[in-house]
């Protein structure tokens, strides 16, 4: 066969660094995928449901820094996969979305998978190109991967009409496109940060896409020279935590907590992190969280080079970074499943090097402050709110880094929305274990649904928080995908249990009975 | 707690004939709980992911005539729902999408969930309509169900902000809305068509959202007078068939079939269907299928009167009705699960009033001709072609028709994008027989992409087209959420699962091995 578009575009990807993509496509998207699995050059992995590819795809970013791609098929496949993107997006990971069109005459015809696939992709992406020419092809694919790794990076869709894919193409030589670098400190936000840390009710707010562990080195040492309270964003994409790391205390997810945390607030600084706001309005209460009196002083956004601005900080405050200190580990647990007897468990239980995508919910109160405990390790959040993210991300963490073990922590509910994910996971023999928390509720609606001010659950409201009639069986729908699983119901048992299927290669899933 | 914004919604649906919700909330929508559970004036079902409940509004709409609501939570909750409700809009289906939204004056602070609803929700819906103030929900409620429920019928997105929904209101009595009559067949519309049928090479191509077993007896009369050849669209959201009609042809999904089949076409008699396109653009082959030369008469479009239209067609040619003949059904199959099989076994095991969910994909060529002779059923196809609709499509249509027992016959690639779908109807006791197509492969893409120019599926291509590594356990993934089921891989065995799984209360899951 002659060169076409679809070969045009594996080029310009494979030119870029594009290593992995994660795909579930249709006729539309057959060129593509002969262009993109030929000889191997890029790893396709086939996911059975489009969140899955595109929540691999955010958590591959996550841990290559780098974008992945996916491969859609037409505006229902993207459609499928744009809860994963939103939360990509609130992460400000970059993803490439690669989604097939009707060839361009055929879509006028409005056939059954006919529909507004920019439209689609337009609220969460930063850009969306339709290519129209295989000439094209390169400078638009460029332009766009140049796009969404600059500033604050993001979502890229690139749709495909299949005439372009399948027309012949001629070899463009254009040379890998150029990132910019990370903005550098503006000298006149350090010294304004670091005269406002050192007045009374001082907070240094930190957040970045990676919260780095040098990065919480100096901004420890900040906060000591200071006497400033440091905070991480409640949500971050990813955050280096463990192996004498002193634990890095967040703003809570829950409203009053929040407001508590922060009241004493009369200097807000901004290292990478947004001006905390509540996650949802409740009556009564603000959505901004700092005190109405507060200053904010911005010393950097996220996508600036935040490591950078802090160093020049620490440096302008001369504070220095203290020796590590190895945490004391929680007792290991005994006895029920309680969220303390989880967060216990799990920290006794982490290898060195581990990545933990938290999607915990109500059951995780315990969990990141135990963790702090154990051997150095990554810790992803969820930063757009949108459940069944944690699966489809451990899977890209694992693409990613595929000598890392990964843990994905689940509630129940969230996880039935992408549990699809364990599929793939078996098919690549990916080292992640899935420890789903299993109280057979919607927990998080029974606590807000009252605090929102709508009463408490009754006979009638019930049974849309009730998961459990029937009660979802994690044992059997893991094996039903190809993965070995277990309940346990025992907190020294969900220990070993985690330990074991950690060390051992392949997934694995844990049903926790809490 | 007094009168508030969701207790006037839950009012003007209750008084506009809205019965059922099929529901996935999050904290944004805990006031509209409370009051769309009350009393249990409105059946709430709850579905573990958002595409189940698209999908099973979409099913109610076509047994019912009427929508349902589907209750989603915020941007993501809707995108998870995308998929089936294009599907639903391409079936002309009212649907009545309840999103909740941030409190107004939340959504300017970006919180996590913040996004872009009526972004989202516009290239599905016919009307998208945000409340901003408590005062308004009769009304612009009212006005958005009229819209979707008259002409060509749609999807109609109401996006609710918690504050509107928390807010004090006062009770509104407006009166129930009027839905407009469908079209009358318009005189010298029916005198072309009679014209035209009575041509050599002339087809009478029959469409509706639901063709009823009258139209179906009108339109066979009409050929058998004229001469035409009949012909329905290639996916019908609802086809009454079986108990004595005549069976009834369809346009073939394949390309060059469908060129085979409509090329002696001189002249083309569009009886509420639309003049037939290919399903996707292939190299050298056209978009629209009829010849050229071939011309095209309107008896009436989809949304009007399409069996008065041919009742006075009928008349105007004197054409009338023959006696119902009983076609002979086909013997009980043995051995493999072969796709003849397959359709003898269906056959064979279809009860009388059976409602019949066709996500069959490659393996269902024979399913629907030889179900024609088949007691008295419905038929139901997908006309949006995103897979995933079956197993929802089945909870709406049981939910409309709880007496009714329902078969959905699922490829196994499809089945895996809603599979969620499982737990609803376990959880309702719905009487949904699901019928899983094993083969373990995307076997249309094999099909499609050689034919498509893509080349034949190599050792790189392949492994995206494959889903037997690892295999899936349907059985286990049942029993994972709740429903009872076995694996079969003989058509004797299969026919007797099918008639034992329909004729017992409850859901059941047969995965037939092909």
């Amino acid at each position: 066969m002659s060169y076409n578009g679809a070969d045009a575009l594996a080029d310009v990807l494979i030119e870029n660094g594009i290593k992995v993509c994660f795909s579930n496509p249709g006729t539309t998207e057959m060129h593509l995928v002969a262009a993109l699995t030929r000889d191997g050059r890029i790893a396709n992995h086939l996911c059975l449901f489009e969140g899955v590819a595109t929540g691999a795809a955010d958590g591959y970013a996550r841990m290559s820094g780098r974008p992945a791609a996916t491969l859609l098929h037409l505006g229902p496949g993207l459609a499928n996969g744009l809860a994963n993107l939103h939360n990509a997006r609130k992460a400000a990971m970059p993803v490439l979305n690669i989604v097939g069109e009707h060839a361009v005459a055929h879509i006028a015809h409005d056939a059954p998978l006919t529909s507004d696939i920019a439209g689609l992709a337009g609220p969460v992406s930063k850009t969306v190109a339709t290519l129209t020419e295989p000439a094209d092809i390169a400078r638009v694919t460029g332009d766009l991967l140049r796009d969404i790794q600059s500033g604050v990076k993001g979502i890229g869709t690139l749709i495909m009409p299949n005439d372009v894919a399948w027309s012949e193409a001629a070899p463009d030589n254009q040379p890998a496109i150029e990132i910019p670098s990370l903005d550098a400190p503006d000298p006149a936000a350090v010294s304004q940060a670091a005269k406002a840390l050192q007045t009374p009710g001082a907070y240094l707010l930190l957040g970045a896409p990676h919260i780095t562990r040098r990065m919480q080195e100096l901004a420890q040492a900040i906060a000591a020279k200071t006497g400033a309270t440091l905070l991480a964003e409640a949500a971050t994409a990813r955050c280096s935590r463990g192996g004498g790391l002193p634990g890095l205390a967040r703003i809570p997810f829950q409203i009053d907590a929040a407001i508590a945390t922060l009241e004493g607030a009369k200097q807000a600084v901004l290292a990478g992190a947004r001006a905390p706001v509540a996650f949802f309005a409740y009556p009564e209460r603000p959505s901004a969280l700092l005190p109405e009196t507060c200053e904010i002083t911005t010393l950097c956004p996220a996508e600036a080079d935040v490591e950078t601005a802090l160093s020049v900080l620490a440096d302008e405050l001369d504070a220095s970074i203290a020796e590590p200190q190895k945490l004391a580990l929680p007792p290991i647990p005994t006895g029920p499943i309680t969220p303390e007897a989880l967060g216990a468990a799990v920290a006794n239980g982490l290898p060195e090097n581990a990545i933990v995508a938290d999607e915990s919910v109500t059951n995780g109160t315990s969990l990141y402050p135990a963790c702090a405990s154990a051997p150095a390790h990554d810790w992803l959040n969820n930063r757009g709110g949108s459940i069944g993210y944690g699966m489809p991300l451990a899977i890209g963490c694992a693409a990613a880094c595929p000598n890392r073990p990964v843990l994905a922590v689940i509630g129940d509910g969230s996880a039935s929305y992408t549990l699809q994910a364990l599929w793939t996971m078996a098919r690549a023999g990916m080292n992640i274990t899935v420890l789903i928390l299993s109280n057979r509720r919607y927990k998080i609606l029974s606590n807000e649904m009252s605090k929102i001010g709508a009463g408490e659950p009754d006979e009638n409201s019930d049974p849309l928080m009730d998961l459990g009639n029937p009660s979802i069986g994690w044992v059997a729908l893991a094996e039903g995908y190809g993965v070995a699983a277990r309940q346990v119901s025992e907190a020294t048992e969900l220990r070993k249990a985690i330990s074991l299927a950690m060390a051992t290669p392949g997934p694995f899933l844990i049903e926790a009975v809490m």
